[in-house]
């Protein structure tokens, strides 16, 4: 990578205005500050200064991947989808699976990830527990065919990732590895100066066990995570398990009512004039996937809650969760509006939150009919409690109890013990240490290289532009010359070469344009430390040397270079 | 990229036996030493070591291309076809541009090369002749849905690439960055150790103007080409042109004499007792694409020559051509074996060596039947003359006269002048210095950045693996260690950390394998320089450091390491 580059030589087209389609901060200001183009959906070119970004977010990752003991090697793009087949996950993935066929009528997909391809690689070579473990990484183009593509580099079709997968002889040293991998994230997304929170996570399709996500803290984040006020509990809400006192009420007798058009918890509520939270929400379901596909099942919660599906899915072991139809409904003995855990023909599976509850309101199955009085322990028969619900402020925190709070982030890593979910169908065997054929155990690892250059941007901005830490800027330094005599070109080329040579990246701004447009574009693009050689107090022998957004100050203009590179000293410090 | 690696901990896994689908070396070699491995059909993941080395030959292009003034970004894998339908060139790529339909319904494909994504780019952000010229480009995954992968990473289908488009305001603009291009790849292949050549090319299926390509000189090749013994001219085969001496022959009368199932021009030629050379060999062929296309042409030539169907095609104005079948034969007259270019209903393109012959042989559109004394002059009406044979060894140098030599090569790189080919179409317009609308000229320039790779290994082997260059060796030093007592792995280790400590790249071989094995993977995997640290040598203080298959001499132990790095610098002077 150069160090150095001029501006009127190179292809940074900024715009003026915030382009229309354009939702987010750092897709605005990526756009306009010339890092990127959108190619097509979800698809964008990175331009010269962006891919500068990409390559540094690149090499920090790499440096601590290979300090971490990991090594890196290159898989392709393109997969044959058999090895999909053979890890039973080819129908799983769904749609965001881009599959085609070549020439020969061969069936390839794009790789999403590579668990498939890692695991056929290693199975080919794998003979020993001697050769374990090992951590192999990549950093490589994936493609996902999402359904909406937004907010640029944050949720693109295709994107740069840095996945890793591990390989064991057991859990333990899994374990190891897995912790190794937690610190090298910590590590990894301090030294790019974010402000994130790893968090409990949820395995979802990717399946296994323990799993972490890494979430970088930012409004325009598409996922929300509870974390304790108090302790170090933190989860995403589709894993966050969290309680609420329950409302003090009086047992009583099972008692139909009417409640004519009544269907919502808050209609029910109004018209029995009872306590929201008194009320038992019934949400029917349609299993997807998984060994009870299409089975139809009840769930129950607090009028005030909210069911989060994934918790429900895996509750009762399908991939995910569908709202029945009203035929469906009608199916297990209930009807849309009015349906109660009582007397239906399905599993029903009720929010531990209503475990001890009693003088609760319920559908009855019955048009316009409720049920009051209702006492889980005693009126109902064979359920199943778990946690279903989603967790909300104020809550309190399945640690500790202090109460719990809620935050946005963007998902930038994501750290699974998988297990053998992976490496036994795909036959990741070797001979263990007694002699006996083994099923290596697997851990995998991603980082959204790509998407951290956006993450970065949300949390680094103002109204000027970017303000990217030092060591992520395109470049260090912008040198902008103001003024178009001979004298100001001559000392802005000595100061630029001053710079070049004590190694400082510096992007020189010597196009012919007013100093309101270079002044505009140094803080779009957002170098962090400023040099002004100006025509007017170059008379004086004096130049300027700031930090971007700050004040700048007057200097001798042989000393200027060596402030700004004091100033860099200063701020990585 | 870290400097060492211990053998015990990294994925080497090397193989005895050549594998056998591999036919050439370096494919061989690749395999064997655990670079490569085959994930589907053309589609190779590269092995820590392999990745080592693909990086390096990426730095030497990268350095040299940013030397050269091209500003490098990176475009995506998934282009939309809309942009080849602008272009013109979405059904005359043929099925090696791979197409599928994303989920939404809109066909993409799989980037086989970036003109139109560049013109898409630069033609949203030109506006001024102020802002050419510039060259942009990137290294980046390609995807070409070759017929038959073969040859390992020689002819994949998943393959690097580094492309660079450059934009000009003027022809005389473009001719200079052509040559600023033609010396960087000289530099690059310079670099990396290669015995190559530059040659002139056909344009192909990319169109343009001036071409050349760059060849690796190996027998491995699959390109023949065709250069001077005397001048500097050469020319792939498909554009070489060059001559030889016409036999002497006497005028004669036009005479038809039977040739019963004589239709070979060795059969003919033996039937009639004549020279092969007097003999004009007619084949009909049948245009594909371009504005002729299905159009049905005959091409002559000497019995002995051979023809090129690229120059066929060219001089046609067709993408290709394909041999006619014999109902299209007889459809213009002639009749398969026997055809001749006398009274024949279809274009007549003959070969230039044959512009003045008189006294030959030719089919007599007859069913086993030939003429005799046929004079081209004087006995064919409307004919086109122009180069369609195939250059010979032998054959007299177009430009000097003197004799051809022909060669096998590999192609790695190649330059060319588009002109307005792709700027026009896709509309990359600007204003010129008349303040009037212009299009751009362009360049394209690319180099098989993983067929180096493989190029490298052709070049640089023997019986017993690969000799990389130094540096382009995935380690400079290959550290060997004989022996298990805690005092050999002691001292290897602390030349290890000497080594390491120089900045050398080091793997050293800690493995608990016989010497035998190691120094069979040492000398496979290729790293120049080799240090052994044995134990019964080093009781006497003693170590060994030597050259890739050559003689290792013993020195004190304190001395190995700087002795070895002393080799390196020799190597690299």
């Amino acid at each position: 990578m150069l160090h150095a580059m001029r501006y009127s030589k190179y292809f940074v087209p900024t715009l003026r205005d915030d382009p229309a389609d354009a939702e987010v901060i750092s897709h605005k200001l990526l756009l306009r500050a010339g890092f990127i183009r959108r190619v097509t959906s979800g698809v964008y070119d990175y331009l010269p200064i962006g891919l500068r970004v990409l390559r540094k977010i690149e090499a920090v990752v790499r440096e601590e991947m290979d300090r971490s003991g990991a090594q890196e090697l290159l898989m392709p793009t393109v997969q044959p989808t058999e090895l999909w087949n053979k890890s039973g996950r080819l129908e799983k993935y769904g749609p965001e699976l881009l599959r085609f066929n070549d020439r020969h009528n061969h069936e390839s997909c794009l790789g999403p990830t590579h668990e498939e391809v890692i695991c056929d690689l290693v199975s080919r070579e794998l003979r020993s527990y001697k050769q374990l473990p090992m951590n192999l990484y990549q950093v490589q183009t994936k493609f996902r065919d999402e359904i909406r593509p937004r907010f640029g580099l944050m949720r693109g079709r295709e994107f740069m990732m840095k996945d890793a997968y591990s390989f064991h002889a057991d859990a333990e040293c899994l374990s190891k590895e897995y912790q190794n991998m937690f610190d090298t994230y910590c590590r990894i997304f301090t030294r790019l100066g974010l402000k994130f929170r790893p968090v409990e996570a949820d395995t979802g399709s990717i399946g296994g066990n323990n799993s972490h996500e890494f979430h970088v803290l930012a409004e325009s984040g598409e996922d929300l995570i509870a974390h304790c006020s108090s302790c170090e509990y933190a989860a995403n809400v589709e894993k966050a398990v969290s309680s609420r006192s329950m409302p003090q009420s009086e047992p009583g007798e099972l008692t139909l009512v009417d409640t004519p058009n009544a269907t919502s918890a808050e209609e029910v509520s109004a018209f029995l004039n009872c306590d929201i939270a008194q009320l038992v929400k019934t949400l029917v379901y349609r299993a997807v996937g998984g060994e009870n596909d299409g089975e139809i099942v009840a769930a129950c919660l607090r009028g005030d809650d909210q069911l989060q599906e994934i918790k429900l899915a895996h509750a009762i072991g399908a991939d995910s969760v569908e709202l029945a139809s009203d035929a469906e409904v009608i199916s297990i003995g209930g009807i849309t509006g009015f349906v109660g855990p009582a007397g239906l023909s399905a599993r029903v599976i009720i929010d531990d939150s209503l475990k001890a509850a009693s003088g609760l309101v319920a559908g009855a199955n019955k048009l316009d009919t409720h049920m009051t009085g209702l006492d889980v322990a005693r009126d109902l028969g064979d359920v199943v409690f778990t946690d279903l619900r989603e967790t909300r402020a104020g809550d309190s925190c399945g640690k500790c109890g202090a109460a719990m709070e809620l935050s946005r982030g963007i998902e930038v890593g994501h750290v699974f013990e998988l297990g053998t979910r992976y490496a036994e169908p795909m036959e990741v065997l070797f001979q263990d240490q007694q002699g006996k054929r083994a099923v290596a155990t697997m851990g995998c690892y991603g980082i959204g290289v790509s998407r951290l250059m956006a993450a970065v941007v949300e949390q680094c901005n103002d109204d000027s532009g970017i303000c990217w830490p030092a060591n992520l800027a395109p470049f260090q330094v912008s040198l902008i010359t103001m003024g178009k005599s001979e004298a100001v070109i001559e000392a802005s080329e000595q100061v630029y070469s001053q710079l070049i040579e004590s190694g400082v990246e510096v992007l020189w701004d010597d196009r012919k344009e007013s100093p309101g447009v270079k002044f505009k574009d140094a803080e779009l693009i957002g170098m962090p430390v400023q040099v002004v050689v100006a025509d007017r107090s170059l008379k004086e022998g004096l130049a300027e040397m700031g930090v971007r957004g700050g004040s700048r100050q007057s200097m001798p203009i042989g000393e200027v270079a060596a402030a700004a590179i004091m100033q860099l000293k200063k701020d990585s410090a």
